[in-house]
């Protein structure tokens, strides 16, 4: 009610701010959301991230480059986001949502939808800065290092969304860090003095990355989790739109030569749509995990379909199943219940000043 | 006074011998110890850890063994040891002890002094375990996954001590052997599966020797708190004195004819000196170590030594600062103020439930 009030006109009493305020902070919270439904929609990520590193492998030519070009990829994954959101979104409308609540379903003001714009800025960002980084530093080194993005989550989780973390928790991010870290079937060949000169930079680079991209999710879960009522696809096809027209602009920007010379579709195959379709369904999975999880939660599943990955390639492709995997694993593990301890001692209803054994 | 009772004679009334077991209880724990002795003795034991594993690889030889037997080198670093502590008791009974509390200080009847024959013959079986271990595992693999020593140790501990820890302790250890395994520089080396076919088999001897030797070192602990008021020069006399005896039965049965042939110093030189030295002196800090801290104490400045170690050879002798070693750092440091979390707390009275940031 108060956002309804707020896009009608500027002047308002004081009263009526303040309750809207108060609004905004009671929806910001997420209604709590059951075990399974839980448990779901992180399962859901998971699969979806152990299947997308398989689907860009087998994209990939031998050089490690690609046939399609990454711009026109990362433009018909939004285009692509959007047609699967317009239907249900139309569905849930007109079928399934009493006509009363339709308003409030997409209650999203013109002024509050612009920010939407700001992760796809921040994504595009990010991405412009890889090739940077790739300069400085050799890619293996750079993917392995990627993984300082699950302590970047947890800083600027408490910068932006204002949560405080458990010194256990703190501890339990870097735990999880470290182990995706050694998880990464690279970390073990990265000599790290062998490129001192280039490596500070590199880091500089990496860490920059890694801070701009995590803002792009967190700004995308903190829109998302202040318009609690609004429909999720609503808000998906919002913020697809912007990111339509955002990576429109720089892939126009970036690549209009050869995109003259050589067409739009120029390289792509069935690979190619193997990749539309895997990074297009993990996108809109994503957007629930924002919605109704949090990032944290999204950094924890990706570092266990990672691990979900390795076993699979090692299982499959013979990889070797190294010590350090083994470690890495049980680092992971440990980790993630020590996020989650507080919850379980609460949910077993411990005591944890006795909980010895 | 209560052990004072129990060598006289057999029939002891049943209220004594009620006092006996409330007073091996009590004088069980070991006495408050102030935080300042706490880290010179812990440090002690880091430095000492540190130094032996130079004296001994000065000692190898390219091929990995050693000129001297280790038969002799046991046997004499038991003289030794002894030899180190009569003079030192002599003094402190003679010149610092008031002449009433003399027979406290060696206040161990025949019975109980028995009992220190256990570690020596426990100590024995293990080295001797090695042998067999060694045939089914290569020896770098072997010396890595010696560290599950860190969390048998805590199994032990559990069944001999009955000494209860919280999940987070027994979560700190396990980060603690793994963060071992990694900082080991042949971790990255070993490929598990390769050798698959003996790797079990190996694994069993490796577990069964960490149990056994952990045992050794846990029971020398249980008898020297147990005697709480003896003093620890006694009781280092008499551990030594059984160890001599032990050590010296186990060398004429297996190396007799090598004895015979060589005679008993065949192939010490000066670095056979400088093991001898660093190894005895080990020995003597160590019991400080049992008697005053504990085992588990022991493993982590073992684990602490380790990666100092490490950390002097990448800058002395050039090797690799990998991104394993790095992480194997951070995941000791984190599992270590995981281990003694509750004590910092409770030391700078922080409620470990509102303690977030």
């Amino acid at each position: 009610m108060a956002a309804v009030l707020r896009h009608r006109g500027e002047a308002m009493p004081v009263q009526i701010k303040k309750l809207e305020e108060n609004d905004i902070s009671v929806t910001k919270k997420p209604s709590p959301l059951s075990w399974v439904s839980y448990l779901v929609i992180a399962s859901m990520a998971i699969g979806i991230k152990s299947w997308q590193p398989l689907a860009i492998a087998s994209a990939k030519q031998e050089d490690g480059s690609y046939n399609f070009s990454k711009g026109t990829m990362v433009l018909m994954c939004e285009i692509t986001k959007l047609l699967i959101c317009i239907p249900i979104f139309l569905y849930s409308y007109y079928t399934t949502t009493d006509p009363s609540k339709r308003f409030a379903m997409m209650n999203l003001s013109f002024q509050d939808s612009l920010r939407y714009m700001i992760p796809a800025i921040l994504y595009g960002a990010s991405n412009t800065l890889v090739y940077f980084g790739l300069s400085y530093i050799n890619p293996a080194l750079f993917h392995v290092l990627g993984n300082i993005r699950i302590i970047t989550a947890g800083i600027l989780y408490r910068i932006i969304m204002k949560q405080k973390q458990t010194d256990l928790q703190w501890l339990a991010l870097m735990f999880l860090t470290i182990g995706a870290i050694l998880a990464s079937p690279d970390a073990s060949k990265s000599d790290l003095l062998g490129e001192s000169s280039k490596a500070l930079l590199g880091l500089f680079f990496i860490t920059t990355m890694c801070l701009i991209s995590t803002s792009s999710s967190i700004y995308t879960e903190l829109f998302f989790k202040k318009g609690q009522d609004i429909s999720i696809w609503y808000q998906n096809l919002v913020l697809y739109m912007y990111g339509i027209f955002v990576n429109g602009f720089y892939l126009l920007f970036t690549e209009h030569e050869s995109l003259n010379a050589n067409g739009f579709f120029y390289g792509w195959d069935w690979s190619a749509i193997h990749v539309l379709v895997a990074q297009s369904l993990m996108g809109v999975i994503l957007s629930f995990v924002f919605k109704y999880l949090g990032n944290i939660v999204y950094v924890i599943s990706l570092t266990v379909s990672m691990v979900i990955t390795a076993v699979f390639s090692i299982i499959f492709f013979e990889f070797q199943c190294t010590l350090t995997f083994i470690c890495a694993v049980m680092v992971v593990t440990g980790a993630i219940y020590l996020y989650y301890r507080m919850k379980i001692l609460d949910h077993y209803k411990i005591d944890e000043r006795n909980f010895s054994f």
